[in-house]
């Protein structure tokens, strides 16, 4: 297997499509999302594979590392690199070479270890109802939300799409931002998965040394648990989602004392299980 | 833990919301799609927990069973329990447990001997590149596509949203739809994962002994991966989406000889891949 001669990935290949409209056919190229599988390795051994836009890579495995409690903190990876890999046989696919401290990787082994054969689905490999974390840390208070300008939502909805380059050519992925208290937008990450979206914006805001409760996440899709949860466990005070929740994600934000606010607009948007 | 005294739950709750509109605010009460930890217990042992919508779980059951390679047939399931959990305490949870054929229930605890140790996440509980399995059955012409009607898609995508009841009340849950030559929606399912619907509605097609070759399917969402990958398995000749297709779901579809068609609407599509 060749590594491609390439970084980051563009995000989007180009396609020859056949347009049919009203009856009319035509030929056309399109430009599409790029998914691959990533493979997150740790310690020199595989972990998970994400299916993933390879961009951002780096800040995608910091975000993952942290928000699914692999460590505690940015300071615990001592080195990444990301390999492109592909050839004429195979999928082109990345994988990501995390060395992190040796009492994080040996949580991860004894974890692995007492789950001993689990093929887990769905949830981050989660087999059993009981191993599953519905109790996320609550996010203190430290006056963020106090100082959150009135019109701070209606400024990040307008200025979202201005960010969404890859959304615009393919029209088919997410976008996850950190925005301040003013509603401006600081950075954005896309992807074709949502939660990578946003993982890749905490691995950002962690490369960056940016303190994670001191400003709000916007996110271009609905809030489900993981995202809630995600972005619980490295402080956030806020998650605005453009499209609906789910009752879990409302549940776990109430649990965690994090602001939901989601139907987000330029002029409306929606907060749940108010009192 | 006491079992709830219902069935089949609504698929969505009611939550009091504050809607905030242009400076103004109003309290309200708002439907939420219901999102449940559903656990699949396979001859008295855990294997996965997905997120879902706890409605139709013994469809989604024996759809997720076929899909992900655990049984080769829905005859291989001799038998299906629902279980609805939860109490003051606990968020509720579904638990469905299945008994399967001496040999499936071998070749899983034999999957999870060899696979000892993964804490996978993603896709389906992958840890490595080497377990991902990327090479679709192709699928079979059994010349369906064939007969397809010229505004199959066309009427498939007008007809979708009379049945997205759950869309409707809570605007936040993905549907699988089947379809048949003439377009017309033969059966539809609700939840909050697009895969989930696609399982409940193959497990449908299963236990109702439809023949999964002869029709196709529509599909509210984005085309990823896992979609082609999971319809490929029982043969479906097409997949028609609303939004836009990955790139590995455009190459997946191409490698199995299914039909992927995306930006589905009344009066255009796009094809992918074309030659």
């Amino acid at each position: 297997m060749n590594d491609l001669e390439t970084d980051d990935q563009p995000g989007f290949i180009e396609r020859q499509v056949r347009r049919h409209r009203t009856g009319q056919t035509a030929l056309a190229s399109d430009n599409v999302g790029q998914e691959w599988p990533v493979a997150l390795v740790f310690n020199g051994i595989s972990h998970a594979v994400m299916m993933c836009t390879p961009r951002d890579l780096e800040a995608f495995a910091v975000g993952f590392s942290v928000t699914e409690g692999i460590v505690e903190r940015g300071s615990d990876i001592h080195d990444i690199e990301v390999f492109f890999r592909g050839d004429g046989d195979t999928l082109p696919h990345a994988e990501v070479h995390l060395q992190v401290v040796q009492q994080a990787f040996a949580a991860l082994k004894n974890k692995r270890r007492a789950l001993a054969g689990r093929t887990g689905c769905g949830v981050c490999g989660i087999e059993s109802i009981e191993l599953l974390d519905l109790l996320p840390e609550r996010v203190a208070d430290t006056g963020f939300l106090a100082r959150l300008s009135d019109d701070a939502i209606a400024r990040a909805a307008r200025e979202l799409p201005a960010h969404q380059q890859l959304t615009k050519l393919t029209g088919g992925l997410h976008a996850a931002a950190w925005c301040d208290e003013s509603g401006a937008v600081r950075y954005a990450f896309e992807d074709v998965g949502r939660h990578n979206a946003l993982d890749k914006l905490i691995g950002h805001l962690i490369l960056k040394r940016e303190d994670t409760t001191q400003g709000f996440v916007f996110l271009s899709s609905r809030a489900s648990y993981e995202l809630v949860r995600k972005s619980a466990r490295v402080g956030v005070p806020m998650v605005v989602t453009i499209s609906a929740p789910t009752s879990l994600a409302i549940a776990i934000a109430k649990q965690a004392n994090l602001r939901l606010v989601s139907f987000a607009r330029e002029n409306s948007f929606v907060e749940y299980d108010v009192e």
